[in-house]
């Protein structure tokens, strides 16, 4: 097959880690006799400084034109405080918004030779197998207004969490249909005890629940979900909640896998291509310097063959590869213990790329 | 000294939880020479029962009068879908209100005897003791709209999170006056790269952190914050955020104790009198059971003779017996491990009153 992919490296990390995603990208193609053709996009802080733009048109219509984008990340001190009032984040979320990517997967993988790497007790993470969905381009992200305004005569400032029915219902189901070729368990996560909107969620879910008889369906409070997904992580299937909530929820979930560097994700929507990113963020205190972990991304590269281009067997292959360089013992700077050797990020990305 | 306490069982194990609390309030005022009366007021749920109102203005009006408020919990799913629209979590959040409570105090102690019933691995939780100070008054759960609303011609709900500068400078102070007589550490959590409050809270800490030359002030991203308690707690003082966020954090950092039946917390304001609670809920499904956690309420407990009466030997003296209990290898089913002998509430209590 052929296919057009975007890259759009972004900002700090992110250049190297898309780098090291599409040399693997190259060998899935060999291996496979298919046509990998990228395409290049700014976005993001670099993309401020070279075109005074964190999300220039043409970008957008790059990867509209195209079947996949692979992103990086973005952000970073430099661009914090900008007198324009641009920031690098407005690109990726208005990238998330212009191609319509509502849904945000975040796959949770216990990797067994990686437990020594988490914080947690080996018991508690080993065969956690969950999958965050996020909602991308609603709730406390999105709603207007979004201002500075005066309240009671002084200085205040105001975000909206809003959500249409519609909205909730397309990233419910989407769940729904995730649980149902998985362990066939959902939980939906909000706070109906404080906010309307999750209250509107929660029946959303209620509602849509008969449609799906097969699936067990579970309601809970995101402080409790927090503290859940620690205590005991593989009580969890698919977990769907709120752009916020999910935000949170999956940086706190990352830690099961013993490193924010293994999580990949998939954004994906209704028509447009979706965009496959790394979970984790521009690190700038380690860009530049060749040592970020890649699995990630490369993970989220086989999210791209999976989703996107349906090459299922290639993306095995790639997660295979994945878990095998990890069962050798092979560790990026964020994984090794004290002691243990810590490879670049290309010395980790060729391990991959023999393991295909 | 002579003090008027309010008592608010509120729901479930709310009940027995803040009877254990007064039994050792009963200890220590028979030992250091104090009298503690108390009057009992409704909320939550069984106020719903009782007066069809979750907080009846008898209730605020005790409270104002008394020195100190106890409460246990409230809610339970009996009241989940009330057909008045009432719910037992208004009780709660209008006493917060009524009272002025903005900063609600939830400290974080890793008691070494407890590292065990952790998910946490030991050297990671081992000599952990952070402060939450959670903006208790405003945020996503206070801001207005808050309702059912027609968007774009289909049904739909909002929530707002406001801020006037005002309310984040007051809570801010209380933080970095908590840092003063801490470790000197302040993290402000936000959401700054997508917020608006957020930036405008951020702002507020770097104008007031003139006045505290001596705090060491850092800025953390509320999504980096939730994995960071998970990866290395002990990087943490007094952490200071938003409501919602707060109660997130709380719940998360929980685990770091092993059970959020630990976890004690304050709320104070500027004049009435504090609120102290535990930071768990009503856990229905134990409710009446008589095998509930007290410690955490015991805490909140020593918590009130230390912010609201200036005891401060006393509350130590109750830290110093919950600690001695739990070195005994003293456990609530919550904490218990396989095959260890489970104690009930009353067990428990009588423990702690021994230690005292
Ligand atoms: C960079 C930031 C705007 C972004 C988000 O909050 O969505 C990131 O944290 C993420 O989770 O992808
Ligand atoms: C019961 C609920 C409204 C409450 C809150 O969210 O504040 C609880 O979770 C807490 O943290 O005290």
């Amino acid at each position: 097959m052929q296919k057009t992919i975007t890259v759009l490296p972004g900002d700090g990390i992110g250049q190297e880690v898309v780098e090291a995603a599409t040399k693997v990208l190259d060998k899935v193609a060999e291996r496979y006799g298919h046509q990998f053709e990228y395409r290049y996009g700014d976005i993001g802080g670099t993309s401020i400084d070279k075109n005074n733009d964190p999300l220039p048109q043409e970008t957008i219509d790059t990867c509209l034109q195209s079947d996949g984008v692979l992103l990086g990340a973005v952000g970073g001190p430099k661009w914090d405080n900008l007198k324009s009032g641009m920031r690098p984040e407005q690109g990726l979320l208005g990238i998330r918004k212009a191609l319509g990517l509502f849904a945000n997967l975040r796959p949770v993988t216990g990797h067994e030779s990686l437990t020594d790497s988490s914080t947690l007790k080996k018991e508690v993470i080993e065969g956690v197998d969950l999958v965050i969905v996020r909602e991308l381009t609603g709730g406390l992200y999105f709603g207007e207004p979004k201002e500075r305004r005066e309240i009671d005569g002084e200085s205040g400032a105001v975000d909206t969490l809003a959500y249409k029915k519609s909205e909730i219902e397309r990233i419910v189901r989407q769940a729904f249909e995730m649980a149902k070729v998985r362990r066939k368990k959902l939980t939906s996560v909000d706070k109906a005890n404080v906010l309307e909107t999750s209250r509107l969620w929660r029946e959303t879910v209620d509602e849509i629940k008969g449609d799906y008889p097969e699936i067990e369906v579970e309601h809970m409070l995101v402080d409790n979900a927090a503290m859940q997904l620690i205590r005991e992580p593989k009580q969890f299937d698919v977990v769907v909640t709120e752009n916020t909530f999910g935000d949170i929820l999956s940086d706190a979930a990352s830690m099961l896998t013993g490193s924010l560097g293994m999580l990949p994700s998939a954004s994906i929507g209704s028509k447009a291509p979706g965009l496959y990113e790394p979970v984790h963020g521009s690190a700038p205190d380690i860009a530049g310097k060749g040592i970020a972990n890649p699995l990630a991304t490369i993970s989220s590269a086989a999210m791209m063959l999976k989703y996107s281009f349906g090459m299922l067997e290639e993306a095995d292959a790639i997660d295979n590869a994945v878990a095998e360089v990890l069962r050798n013992g092979h560790r990026t700077g964020d994984l090794a213990k004290p002691g243990e050797k810590a490879l670049s990020t290309e010395e980790m990305t060729e391990k991959v790329i023999d393991a295909l």
